[in-house]
Order: C-alpha cells, then sequence, then structure tokens
C-alpha cells in the first residue's frame, strides 16, 4: 500500500502539499462562504493549546481579558487616516439591521484599535490607571482576494491585546516585551525558530508608530508573518483623545500598544515541521500526544487480553499528569489506524499485540523521525515521558538547521535574485528608501519582512543604490 | 459613609438596582453601537469559569469544540421555514465586503444551524459517523429592541452544541442529558436552582420539534431562560439533506439536537444572589475566592511588617491549590478597598492590621451573610477552604428558599392575576390551547415558561376555559 498516495509530494507541488495535509489532518476545510474555512474538531484542539499556553503567558504579564464588540460605526475607522486607508478595501460592512436600513453603517472589526480606544478614554483618568493592560480572545474578518486555509482567511480567530501607559518608554518596552513572549512561545511550544525585528515604514501596521514582527520562514523558503507587536505611540490616543493627569496633574495622552497572534499560526505550524506522509506536531502542542494502537486479531479472548493491556498501559501513561493518551478502538483495521494517527502528526504510537504482551515489549513509532523501536514494558512510561522533551528539541533543532541553510546573504542584486529564485530568504542590505523598497517588489516579489534585531549592527553596500551604511534587512516572498 | 448609596436599593427599583450593580462591580458597560456591550475584566472572568467548568462537563461526554464561519448565506436560513420566520426580524446584514457590494447578502449568525448543519452534511455518511456531538464557543448577533445588559444585548456569547443521532430516541435522550448537565451545572456551580421543563409550542424554537429548557427565578420573580436544549427531530436534516446509511445499508435522514448557553447566565447570576450593597458571588464562579487587605497606617516599620503578612497568608492560602487569592496593594485607603470588594462580591475579606499580628488572630468578613468573625491564624487556611463550601451551600438554600415563596399554585384566573401583581411566579393549569395562552400573556404580560418536569402528573382546569386534565405550567413575567 503507498501510505501518502493522497498527499501530494513537497517537491511536487507545496501549495498542493498543504491543502492535502490540511484535508488529510483533519484540521479544516473550505466553508461556503469564500475566503472564509471551517475549522474542524482536530485543528481547533491545536488552538485550543495555543489559546491555553498564551492565555496563561499574558496573564503572568498582569494582562487581563475582555470583550468588545463586534461592530465598529463606521465613522470610528476614520477617526486615525492611515488606519481607515489601511483596513478600508478589505472591510464587510453591515448596512440592514432589524429589518431596517441603518442610519450608519456598522463595520465587522477588521481589528478592534478603534472600538477598543474609543472605551479606554473612559477607563483612563489618572496615572494611577496605567498602565492598563487588555486582551480580547475574538473573530475579526478582512475581506481576502487570496484566501488560503489558515494562512489568510476572510474571517480568522485571533487574540489582540491592547494597552495604555504613562510614557513612550514604557509603551515601547511594553511592546518589545510582548514581542519576546511570542518568541519563547513560538520557539518552545511550537518548535518554530524566528527571527525578530522592526518592520520598514511601508510594512508596517496601518495607524502605527512602529511594528515589531517575529517572522518564521517555511520549507519552501517563504516567510510567514507569525505575530506583530505594535508601538502605537500616540497616535490613536489623539484621536480617541486619551487622556490622563500625570503626577504632575498635567493632562497628557497616553502611549499605547496592540499586538495579535492569530490561527495563521497553525499555517506556520504545518508548513514548518510536516513532512510527505501528513503532519508532524511538536508534543507540546499535539492534542494527543501518545495513541495506542491494539492488534487485534479475531480471538475474543485474545482480543480481551490486547484491550485490558491497552488500559492497563493508558492508565499508567495517564497517572504521570505528564501525557494526553488515546486508546484507538475504531472499527478500522490496525494498518489504516498507523496511517490515520501518522497523517495526524500523533508524536508517538505504541503497538499493542498478544506477541508483544508475552515479550513484555512493545514497538513504539516516531512520527517525527518515522522510526520503530522496541521498549520493554518496564521502561515505557518514562520512554514516552522523556521521548516528549526528545522530539520538542529535535523539531525546534530540525527547524533551526534547515531555516540557517534557507536564510543566506546576498552580496549583490544579481546575487540576491538568483537566491530568490532558488527558494531562500536572503539578508541584504538596504538604503531605507522607500522606493528601492518598491523596485525590489516589484523585480523579485521578494517584500522586506523585518530589519532583523540581530543584525541591527551590520552594516553595507545597499541593493541597487549600493549606497553604503545601509542596514541589513530579511528579504523574502511571503504568504 | 452611607456604604451602598451609590446603588439603589431592590425595592426601589430592581431595574436600576440591576444596573447599578454592574456598573459598580464592574462587570459591563454600554457600547456606543445600540444594544452592543463592553464585558470588563471581572465580569469576563466570570465567563471564562463558566467557560472552563462547562467545557469540561461536555468534553467528558464526548463533545468536540470546533469553529464553524460568522457569515451565513441568506438562503441559507430560508431553507428551514420556521426557523427563518423566527430570526428574520433579529437579522444583521452584511450587503458590502472588499468595497463592492455583495451578489448574496450574509447574515451575521443569530445561531448556527444552517451554516453547521450544510457542513455536517459532508460529516456524515455512515452510521459509524454517529452520534456526532460538536460544540462551539462563539458571538451571535441578534438586533434587540428592548436591550438590557447581560439579559438581552444584540452581540451575545454562547457556546452552541450541535449533535446528529441514528435513531429520534437517542437525540431526545441526548437533548436530555445535556438539560439534564445544563442543570446540575446552574445549581452546582452558580448556585442557581432552576425548574426544567418543555416549552409550549409557541415559545419553542424556531425550526425545533420540542425544546427543553432550565428556567431561574430573578429575586422579583420574574422567570429568566437561562438555558435550552433543542431536540431538532429531522426538520433540519431534510433541509440540509443529511443523510447516513444505517446498519441494513438504507438511507436515512439523521435527528438531530442543539443547545446553548450565554453570557445572559451572568444576568441571571446577579438576580439571584446580589443584594443592595452590590454583587454576591457564590464561591465557584468568583475569579477572586478570598481577597487579604492591609490595614497599614504611615508608620514605614509596621507597614513593612502588614505586608509580609499578607504574603505569608495569601502563600499559605495558594499553596492549598483550592483558592483563588488577592491582596489589595492599591493605593485605595482601607475603607474604600473594604467597600470596593464587598460591592465585587468577593466570598471572603482578610483584614490584616498590626494589631491583628499581634493577636495571632484575623477579622473575616463573609460577603453573603455580611458578618464578620475573629479567626485564629491557626486556622486561618483550614477555615477559608471549608467556607467556600459552606458559602456555596448557602447561596443555594437561600436561592432555594426565595423561589420556593416566590413561586405559587394558583387555583384560577383572579388568584393567578393577583399572585402575578404581587410579584410572583404562578404554577396554573393550561388546556393546552396557544389562543388561551396568547390570550394570557396578552392581559397579564405572563408568558409559559415550561411544562415542569416535576409537574407532569398534576393535572386540573384550565385557566379561562376551565377544562379538566389541563397540564400544569409554569407561567411568569420574564427577561
Amino acid at each position: 500500500m503507498d501510505k501518502s498516495k493522497k498527499i501530494t509530494q513537497r517537491t511536487e507541488d507545496f501549495s498542493e502539499w498543504y491543502q492535502d495535509i490540511i484535508e488529510e489532518a483533519g484540521l479544516a476545510e473550505h466553508s461556503v462562504v469564500r475566503g472564509s474555512m471551517v475549522i474542524k474538531p482536530y485543528g481547533y484542539a491545536i488552538w485550543e493549546n495555543i489559546q491555553k499556553e498564551l492565555d496563561s503567558r499574558f496573564k503572568d504579564l498582569g494582562v487581563e481579558n475582555a470583550y468588545f464588540p463586534l461592530f465598529i460605526p463606521e465613522s470610528f475607522l476614520k477617526k486615525e487616516a492611515e488606519h481607515v486607508e489601511g483596513f478600508s478595501p478589505e472591510l464587510a460592512v453591515v448596512t440592514i439591521a432589524g429589518g431596517k436600513p441603518l442610519a450608519e453603517n456598522l463595520v465587522v472589526r477588521p481589528t478592534s484599535e478603534t472600538i477598543i480606544y474609543d472605551t479606554f478614554k473612559n477607563w483612563v483618568s489618572s496615572h494611577r490607571d496605567l498602565p492598563l493592560l487588555i486582551n480580547q480572545w475574538a473573530n475579526v474578518v478582512r475581506w481576502e482576494m487570496r484566501p488560503r486555509m489558515f494562512l489568510r482567511t476572510t474571517e480568522f480567530l485571533w487574540q489582540e491585546g491592547h494597552t495604555a501607559h504613562a510614557t513612550a518608554e514604557e509603551a515601547d518596552e511594553f511592546s518589545l516585551k510582548i514581542l519576546e513572549l511570542y518568541k519563547n512561545f513560538t520557539e518552545e511550544f511550537m518548535a518554530i525558530p524566528v527571527i525578530e525585528g522592526i518592520k520598514s515604514e511601508s510594512e508596517k501596521f496601518a495607524g502605527a508608530y512602529k511594528t515589531y514582527t517575529i517572522e518564521t520562514i517555511a520549507q519552501d523558503g517563504k516567510a510567514i508573518q507569525y505575530a506583530t507587536s505594535h508601538n502605537l505611540g500616540q497616535n490613536f490616543a489623539k484621536a480617541f483623545n486619551i487622556k490622563f493627569s500625570n503626577k504632575n496633574s498635567q493632562e497628557e495622552f497616553v502611549h499605547q500598544t496592540s499586538w495579535g497572534l492569530s490561527t495563521r499560526s497553525i499555517g506556520a505550524l504545518i508548513m514548518s515541521h510536516s513532512d510527505d506522509n501528513g503532519l508532524v506536531l511538536p508534543p507540546k502542542i499535539a492534542p494527543i500526544q501518545v495513541v495506542i494502537i491494539p492488534f487485534v486479531g479475531g480471538n475474543k479472548e485474545l482480543a480481551e487480553r490486547v484491550n485490558a493491556k491497552c488500559q492497563e498501559i493508558k492508565s499508567r501513561l495517564d497517572q504521570t499528569g505528564l501525557l494526553r493518551v488515546k486508546i484507538d478502538n475504531s472499527d478500522k483495521n490496525f494498518g489504516e489506524k498507523n496511517y490515520y494517527w501518522e497523517k495526524r502528526g500523533v508524536p508517538l504510537r505504541i503497538e499493542v499485540g498478544p506477541k508483544d504482551i508475552d515479550k513484555n515489549s512493545f514497538i513504539v513509532s516516531r512520527r517525527d523521525l518515522l522510526q520503530k523501536q522496541e521498549v520493554s514494558e518496564d521502561t515505557l512510561v518514562e520512554f514516552c515521558v522523556s521521548m516528549m522533551t526528545e522530539i520538542q528539541l529535535f523539531l525546534f533543532h530540525q527547524a533551526q538547521n534547515r531555516v540557517a541553510k534557507q536564510v543566506v546573504k546576498a552580496e549583490n542584486y544579481e546575487e540576491f535574485k538568483k537566491l530568490l529564485e532558488e527558494g531562500n530568504a536572503v539578508y541584504a542590505f538596504w538604503d531605507g528608501d522607500p522606493k528601492v523598497e518598491e523596485r525590489i517588489k516589484e523585480e523579485t516579489k521578494a517584500t522586506i519582512r523585518c530589519l532583523p534585531f540581530k543584525k541591527q549592527n551590520e552594516v553595507g553596500n545597499s541593493l541597487l543604490t549600493n549606497k553604503d551604511g545601509s542596514r541589513m534587512c530579511l528579504f523574502a516572498k511571503s504568504y
């Protein structure tokens, strides 16, 4: 049986491979509404794990959750000029409600700065009310011309953090603290290495003073903007009149940040670790970490013995409190079950048959390495627990090594174009001129993903203009 | 100082009192979009506790979470005739998206039966795919003519469960299992007694075969529909063509259920337990269960001693793993802090001052009874832990006793009207005729909240028609 016959090979068509993984692993499917998707239980369970971990990290920083309206009066968006310009083309607009045309149209939130800050102005009056640290878990809508499941959908799920601070320094510090949180979460939990930095003027969030980003690199060399943290300066504070009286009783506008991570992170997850056999999940994010697959013949007595042993193993693994374990009792045959859970990226599969029970040892398959190994019953629990750490680290290091090879420095524009064509992301110097950035984008489809923090001391001659003292940027095609 | 000067007394104006509680406890506030609200951090923390507990109970039944689109094509709603008739007046409609008029208008989901069942038809083909047990945590929109915070808002948060089964019996059994889950959750966790039963034909969900409900009674005698569970029969299965091949390889339509509990449960919570001093929270739902309030004078050395003791007490309480504890280190004065946490309904407040430390005992205030008591340091942890159970049970029994007095049986229509006017909910017989139901509603504003399960064997002479053998119903005005 050709196990992966349903999954397109990566080398054949990366885009098709990505779609196949989503379908075969049961993560999501297209909805009847163009650009929207249905997140299926297995995909949603991954999102729940992301939520749980991120939420706990936010709360450790003193951030509180709240909920603000889905609908935003059209006039609100217009209060910040760059903001409305950036989002206008993507809006879904409610014009009829309760059977009547609305006096003022309502926009379905594409992001919630305006509706939230109209509330913040009533929550802040004194320096004692600051910092104000709020997060919201919500759905948002941006009309999408080129939809792709998880990565670009008309509706998506995310968290959006919104804060207000007394000083410019505190706001900048906080937006960087959140970027650090996103980076640590992504590397430790999703096992995806990131490149952190600041966006160029043309790529920053509509209405922001500065946008910080973490970018990940997919297996095809394209970049994915994984999460962003914006220092909004006083732009929105002035538009929405959010003032406080400082320690000297003088009125000042607050300094703000906003930051978000969405279901697109699941797209980046797929594109980082998965292989031609299906999804590969780092243990920390896997809804099921160990699946126990009974090998049962037709003999009823043997079947009872096998099922009892499966239960026993599950109990022992559950008792550690460290593992999410499932027994596959479905009526699929043994081979189908193995294939099913392999495609779904479960880190470990344990096969339990009568012969294994007699030998007091079981065959355990590692999803990451596609390797099987015999593990004695005595050491099985210990093995599974330690394997969670090992697989997590292996996937991270594998991705690090891959990215290290994919991101290559270009000395000149010819080399730059060649490296891009070969499927790389490229480090190169840029003189800061938006026209140069625009021309590179037109000619190569690559954009500046960020000016990486780790490269901020490297300067050289710019692409196209050859101007010296130029900053090093990460250029890539992107999703 | 008149501690409750900002909160209207219940006897004076119940509606104003309700609004004042929400404002003073910092639960929510009106939004600029008519009928919408902002759920503030303290209110949202209550919703998070509801979510966590319910979600775990659903998962124990084998229900899986998923996520379906916010937007529903207008034509979908029309596929089930009663469904579209019921929801049409309440719809918010997107007519413009991505800068262009849409070819087909999109409705913002008022509930998701149609969009979900259009997907279910692809998820079900064999009896092996059944039962299909899905839940979604989501926001929904119903344009509201008489908004009231939490109880009726244009947008609200809820969970909606959707299932498909092979037989009519299984579907009915499952919808009743969920009703039982809702009842247990509400009584055990929210400490609110419920009356469970079935809706009359005119009050059932648009498109349902049967609607089961749990109703709670507010302190003013009005009923609140707390949660509902619908047996949808095959209505939607036929409209959306959800078929499976049964064990005999014959095609059949599935039998379905849907069920929901929303943020209106927080409105019922407020109206059940709170008093003229503010919010009262059962410990299981309280975001903060114990607040420690330092009593600090100007003396710096004493202040350090008090703060160290507060930390020590918090550590000891935290170590139990059973309590959510906060120290109020804000710069409010001692009286303000006490008032602040009383209004917010925290079950226990511990006062810590230099004299208490010297005496090795602390004054602990119970929010439910508005009583203070001295507790020795040795027994403080034990006291707090056991008090959580005691307060939880006290509030439930207090509400049970209240409701027992509020719900009174009427022997005839005159008595019925009098009891309603006196602020009661009323048990009375009804012959099943929708015209009689309608006339009672017109004349008294009371509706049939349900035909209670516990009264299903009680029969008698109907209101208005005097027809014998009529079923006993719960009549009440409602929110």
